[in-house]
Order: C-alpha cells, then structure tokens, then sequence
C-alpha cells in the first residue's frame, strides 16, 4: 500500500493538472491559440530565474520561483479572472480562499499550509519576494503583448492609463525594468498627451 | 533604447514561448489533448518541490529546480523524441547539442553558458541533482500513464520489462519513491512472471 503521505502528495500533483484547462486572455507568442495558466507558470519560473538582477537587493529567488510555480492554481476551482473585469473582480477573493482551501487541503497538513501561505504573500505583495513575483506576472503579460502589437490591450479597448494602472507593481516590484515599461508602451499606445498626465 | 542587456534577456524570453507548441507523447489527465513541454516543465518544478522529501540527501533543490525548468527548451529546436522510438534517439544529442548553442546562445553570455551548462548537467546525468530532475522526469510520465490507466503504454504496446527500464531513473534518482513505481507497475501490467524476472 502507498504511504498516506505520499498518497497525498499524489492526489494534489495529479489535482493540479487541471491547470492546463484554465485559460488566460492572451494568446501564445505568434499563435490564436490562448496561454494556459499552467504554461504562463512556467515561463514565470524561467523569468525569474533570468530576471533576478532587476529584483531588489535581497530578494530571495528560491521562495520567488516556487511562489510564480504555485500562485494560480486557485484558478483550477476559481477560473481565470480577466483583470479588467470589474465585476468579477469583486468577488474573487472570496472565490479564491474557497479554491485554496480544497486544493492546498489535499496536501499533507505541512506542505499545505506552506504552499497556502506561500499564495497569501503573494496576494497581499508585501514582502520583497511577493513584489517581485507580481512583478514579473504583469511583465509577462506585457511581453507577450508587446509581441503580439499590443494584441489584448487593443482587441478589449482597454486605455493607456489602465495599462499603465495594471503595470504599476513593476514599479514597484522591479523598479529596474519600469523604464522599459514606460518607454514602450509609449510606442505602442502613443506618447501621453500633457493634459492626461497632469490630471492622472 | 532598451539596454542591450535586457533585450537579449528578452529575446529569450519570447523565443522559449515557443515550447508551449512542442508536444509531448502523454495526455493530459482526463483530456484526449497532448500535453506540451512547458505545462510538462511547469509540473516537474512543482513537483521538485513537493516530493524534494524523496530526494538523496544533500540535493540542491533551487538548482534542480531551474534545472527542470529549462530541461526541454531545446526541444523547440530538436522536437519532443519518443522516449521508445529507437532511431530518433540515435542523432537526438546532435540535434539537441545544435539547438542548444542557438537558444542559450540568445542570451548574455553569461547566464547563456549557465543555463546550457545546467542543461548538460541534466543530460549527463551524474550529479545528486541531475539524477533527482531525471527521476523527476520519468515519475512524471508514470504519474500521467498511471492517471490515464497505463495509456500511453498500452497504446504503443511497451513491454513491462521496457517500462522498467525506462523508469529505472527513478530508482537511482529518488530511490525512496521506486517501491511504489514497482508495485504501480505490477498493479497495471499484472506482476512479473518468474521465469522472466530471471531471464532479465
């Protein structure tokens, strides 16, 4: 018979599979085809790895990469909330700790409450790491954008200040790589008229 | 002008979204649909990090971690080989090799020569780290098949002997997982006959 400990171990590796059916907004690199969350994990992981020299001093990289492997798996049971849907905003972290009891509950009680508590810093982005995580998941999103000519931002009307409202925690969590932002969100969407940027 | 730094950091970046479209052999769970080698990198990191208990003492687990989070980019180059067709796996280390020295090439030279380095780590096989990501890998695949009934097994007629040797990996790499693999193994594809236990 498998050890319960294992077992369980198990039951949540195979649980998490799911997250390859849950479905983002963007679209892979150059294909129609929508990015799953499970894949946008990953490619956080090797982000962050790559992009460690833009994290503030300190920032562990180890508890990074494993926060960006497991922040989404609440979608398995809570669906992927588009981030410029204020309805379903509003109720998504009630969704989301209903989704993470049940999931991390698989686990055996350690690692379950590591993994959950690990998610919790990273929804409440407070710590060097959790900033840096969320850094980098806006940064992906506005990568893969950038690389489809700013194909979400455009098909969903969404304005220059929204964007630039979405991108902040890279100010905030990679600061070294907001000039970046900035810069080339003014060659996509077109340079901020004077007017706007003193209202904002 | 983005510092020429970051641009090849994110040339990289971009260029790896391409394994989300190299697809492996196994389903995933539950679904008719093939599983590609970034959801399949993404798992393998989760699962280092909650099976990392099963690994010989002394492993590294941040390096085996981004070890398996870049194991297969060379596939983007190379493609996905079936681990059981016997003449794609004759000129795989020269197309993968190839493959290598143009993706990592992308890369500041830096973190290009750590990464490929990392990755011949892998293929070689030979440190605790190495030998933890390759069992990983195949207990991956065993997780799966098990998930789907022995699909991929059946499907393609693979001896059980052939199983075995195909996960003995598993048995070097994180032996304190191999009594369950066995006693898996025996459940789906009935238990050894003695005279072939002998034979082998």
């Amino acid at each position: 018979m498998t050890d319960p400990r294992l077992r369980r171990q198990l039951d949540f590796i195979v649980e998490v599979d799911k997250l390859k059916q849950v479905l983002r907004r963007t679209s892979i690199v150059g294909e129609a085809r929508l990015e799953n969350s499970a894949e946008h994990s990953w490619h956080l992981g090797v982000m962050a790895a790559l992009l460690a020299e833009y994290a503030p001093h300190g920032t562990d990289l180890g508890r990074t990469l494993l926060m960006l492997l497991i922040h989404d798996v609440v979608e398995i049971d809570a669906g992927d909330t588009f981030a410029f849907d204020e309805s379903a905003n509003a109720d998504k972290l009630v969704r989301e700790r209903k989704a993470a009891e049940r999931l991390f509950g698989l686990l055996p009680p350690d690692q379950g409450d590591r993994l959950w508590s690990l998610w919790e810093e990273f929804e409440a982005g407070r710590t060097p790491e959790a900033r840096f995580a969320n850094a980098l998941d806006r940064f992906h999103a506005f990568v893969q954008n950038v690389s489809n000519g700013g194909g979400t931002w455009k098909a969903h009307a969404i304005s220059k200040e929204r964007i630039m409202q979405r991108m902040d925690p890279i100010r905030e969590g990679a600061p070294a790589l907001w000039p970046h932002v900035v810069r080339t969100v003014d060659e996509i969407m077109g340079p901020t008229p004077p007017e706007e940027e003193a209202g904002a």
